[in-house]
């Protein structure tokens, strides 16, 4: 494992990417998304987030991990986000093009493992989808990871204040805001929304054994889920902290991952 | 609430699905799956599960809730079992497409609460998809359900002889049918495959904060992953009746669920 | 020939289907449809025809032919009858994905024969061209069969109440279903539709030499194009074992069919 | 109905078919096909013979229709013939993209009445696919017709040389290229290959009850089925008089053909 | 280079098409449009250019070229055009997937060169992308050609009365159709629409630096971009010498390019 | 026109951008791409030179102009740099998607000025086609606009050292990175290949009127069309103040272009 001039994949000659990118290597392909995040929050959120976790991956990467960094597609699916006015969305299908698109073109490397980092929540079920359409086209060793795993996903469901049911632009999210990106949060305008109304349901859920299909604006019209007004910069910072442990950990865990007894094998 | 002739929607004529057929009433697709189960379990164990299940909603619907099943679908989605013979799998793109399809038709009906019943849990990613999809086109009420939750969507983890590793053709799904088609289980084939291997691994799972994309095949020639072996009759029976009480509870659920501030309505 | 445990693919497992079924093995699709039959007979009057000659043909098989029959498929395309509530209908495209990812699946076992039985005589042409595809794409031998053949696909064209022009829910299907399904068939309701205004015309017809697009609608409000009132069990009993009669002498045709001249061979 | 400057429809200005073309014409598309014809006529056979019934019925159109036609389209779907060098094929999903452009170009007429002139009886299925398509999507009167109806479409069977089964370069066809075209027609490389095979079987055919997916090319090498050895151009002469005054006289009555009871209506 | 019995390639049978077709032929596929040409042209402008042109350049094909022409595809895209009566237009998808089809189906021949004769300006763009596609798919060399060039694209920019601003229906496309069909030419409603509003700006232009979207209907009622009431046949015919002189220059140079140092190769 | 916080439109809240954004406003989408360039500058120097631009305009817009730029799309169709590693390219189609989505969603904003900066000389085509797409469906006012407009799309040809012939990782190119980011140029690897040999050609060439379909290997292993030798950073500086300044005044024109004429208005 030769040190690269950058692990911004981008920031190579064509030559050295061919050279310097091997078999062991983990490419890592960020995925933000452009969606309202209720009265407080700028329309970038996700893709701040995702940029965010992205650079502090890539200035301090795992020890022993050969890892790059493609850069980050900003623009997702944000279908339940598109009932208020800037979120930027791309339908299904063709999310699921660009990133075939995407790991058609990363196939020409050597690199053997493609990783997803995912900033949004409500992409996490497509692009399960789509890293096991990869690891069955080409035989990569695919994986899914994300800055924040949302409630609706099996992710931490979130502090006191919410009950167990904010998962977006709540208080975890603002506070993570608070703490990087202070200039671009009008707490003043943050309102709280916390859906309480689904604990009269044992079995619906945002995850768990019976889930609905949502848009945000079915939770009211801040577009808020959950309860911002709770958020702080403190929190933020060790939410922050924590989910870059993670993220080093599940990428130092991705390194060395292998099926021992697949009959598949890896391109 | 009129008792229909039956709740199998297609066993109507036109006009009374039309006359019938409300804007309380529930909609449920069932969909199965064909794939391999391992050397002992039919190709049609998950399209059997999910025809067991919806006959006995279907006889025994839960009280007060209008609910109408269609037939099932027994092809679905199945790309990571393709590795083996006689797996019959539709494409994502082409799965989306008979859902829309589908809730197109079903659009013509007064019906408002639309269930996607899910028998095989490789689906659920996609069929949540398809579950907000069809939320945001038609504004039906949309939920999705299953008989039983794989583990790596945040369902039950199984017995103990599989570590909370069982998702495929393993003891649970063994015991059910045992309990429900003793003749179409070879026993005596059963082999156990626990990915032990997993347990290395702290962040990356079969669900959680880091996922990876698979093919049964990753797990090793025999296409099972948990413990068959440590099936029996009672436990299936067990676990079937527990199934049917989930899922009645949850229609009855459906039956009521509204959104108290949407500002979508429902069409 | 060994005789396999069921000749329903799906009891089989995947090892079972990958030895049992062999290079002469006759592979069945059927597909049904879900659709406005009148008044007087239920959505799903195409899937039960389909689904009777489907376990009728696996119970007793013709002597010789070593067929396997998959799961039918009921939803197909149904568009011209979409105007009436309760018809459950694929696009076209969409049906053509639906078998062409099944013959993709089937392509995987060793089985060079494969037949679609087609239920809905408003498929025929659509399913024709199915047909064409598979064998250009995968070198099977393809057959497309009905269980009774409509009227403008050149099928007989039914009894001298409807001078030749019922093709749907009418006296032929009308009987067939007394004869399978009384309990589902409203006679109190059935009314008669024949277009004798057709006869006005001598090049245009339902089928022949100048076809039309249409609707059911196209011939009136009741979706019936025939005349039911003159539906009896008995005739339906006759046309039925002539349909069973003629799909067995169709299938012993097809496991000894061969191109004695292609220079495309047979993969 | 005014008389127009052409019953070519492009000839005409914007203004003039915006002006001249009435709720009452009759607009048609003729579609050809360049495919391999076998040793003896040119790729081009059916475009010709498409594009001389045009050119014939708009030289002398029907009395009191009000026709005008499209050029014709020369490429449609012959995958059929694509084992052989020469053949321009559409797939199936591309050629039912462009008629439904085109109609829908149409659509910016005043017409009602749509006829497609199939000179590929190839194409059939697929085309009568289309035309249902356009009559549920813009509500015109859609028709199909042929200047000749092969066989495995309901058509005549041709001569006795043939037995019934010359569908593609055969007696027939030959001989109206021996009468349209005779500098085209290579007669000394014409060779007889007539599927006498066929006859062992009883309900497999060419058309009938139960049909097979083919490629001309599983007929042998030649890309013949039939005998064209057997032309000649008086027969020729005989059969291209007798398909004119059949296409005009189908024209005739698509000029006053109404659904009398439809519930649709026309758009 | 024998000399074929027609440089019409669909005059040809199967056996000469694969015969007589070698690695040096040059195949042209001619693509006219049908579309609105203000109230003094015919709707079919393009196509009978594009014809005319494929028929002199047939006639008398360049000294030392083996070129075969495939009959016009009269029917491309034309979506600035369709806001008025008559135009014919291909999506854009459609019109690509035609060309890939077509392509594919050239690629059975042993011909390497291809060359689009695009009689339409407004596909430039769109056929710019065929063509490298072409290229990138069956390492065919491709080529894009024109009888005339639009401004818009880097043309000459006509006479001028049009101050460089004609593309539409304009006096040079005018007077080249009073040349060579004048019985189509309705002068006495020829208007002229000179855009020279577009004169306030230095940067935005129909080519150039900063270029725009637009509907022929932008740019007034009449359809027409230019003065086509200053045409005339003498400069019409001049016009068309040169243009031909051109294409037969176009067509020399195409039938000895080479790539001398590519690392693709040619297949 | 209020001065809103932020000329990034993603830094707005969803308040702000349905508030802030109006009838007047511009909206730019910069479109980038990520291929080799040759062995001295890096994959993404399309992208850098997109962003860098887009920054430039966003800290000093034209005066009077109210523009928001939204987040670089990085990834964009460099099908022609496919056959050399690191290339990361989109299929014409997923591209066409992915501005079709965008487009969507901006049209839930009051903004109906729309413009795309394409960094990319091989996208223009392609986008000219996308720039119609929206214009004609969304009645935006679109726009293509370009830092650096390449020879084959009628731009300025380049410094003497490349004869016209440079457009890809070519002087000018490199110049520019050398003033914006030497630290990614390694200008110690830079090779000159300017394609003399098209000067052979009178009439194809890169634009004009004949052009060729082409891969950047077409020309050489290096990946260069043209002389990077010859850069230097003064020079960069020099091409860098003329395109911010024709970037500047093209927004400006953009600011107030109407169509006078237009029978379509703009929604």
């Amino acid at each position: 494992m030769t040190t690269p001039p950058s692990r911004l994949l981008t920031d190579l000659t064509t030559e050295e990417a061919r050279d310097l990118i091997g078999p062991e290597s983990v490419v890592v392909l960020p995925i933000g998304a452009i969606e309202q995040h209720g009265p407080h929050l700028p329309l970038s959120t996700d893709a701040i987030l995702t940029d965010a976790a992205t650079n502090a991956l890539r200035d301090e990467p795992p020890a022993g991990v050969d890892v790059f960094f493609l850069p980050s597609l900003c623009y997702a699916t944000s279908a339940e986000h598109r009932f208020s006015a800037g979120t930027m969305s791309l339908s299904e299908p063709t999310l699921l093009a660009v990133i075939a698109d995407l790991a058609d073109s990363v196939a020409a490397l050597k690199a053997r493992r493609f990783v997803i980092l995912n900033g949004h929540g409500g992409n996490t079920a497509l692009l399960r989808v789509a890293s096991r359409q990869v690891r069955l086209k080409h035989r990569f060793l695919t994986f899914l990871m994300h800055p924040v795993l949302s409630a609706d996903h099996g992710g931490p469901t979130g502090e006191s204040a919410e009950r167990g049911l904010g998962c977006h632009a709540n208080q975890g999210e603002t506070s993570i805001m608070l703490h990087l990106r202070p200039d671009l949060v009008r707490m003043e305008r943050a309102v709280a929304n916390v859906p309480d109304w689904l604990s009269e349901y044992d079995d619906i859920g945002l995850g768990g054994s019976v889930t609905f299909g949502w848009s945000a604006g079915d939770f009211g019209p801040s577009g808020v889920i959950g309860d911002p007004t709770a958020a702080d910069p403190v929190l933020g910072a060790k939410l922050w902290d924590y989910a870059l442990d993670r993220l080093r950990a599940g990428l130092t865990e991705i390194g060395r991952f292998e099926f021992p007894n697949s009959v598949l094998g890896v391109r």
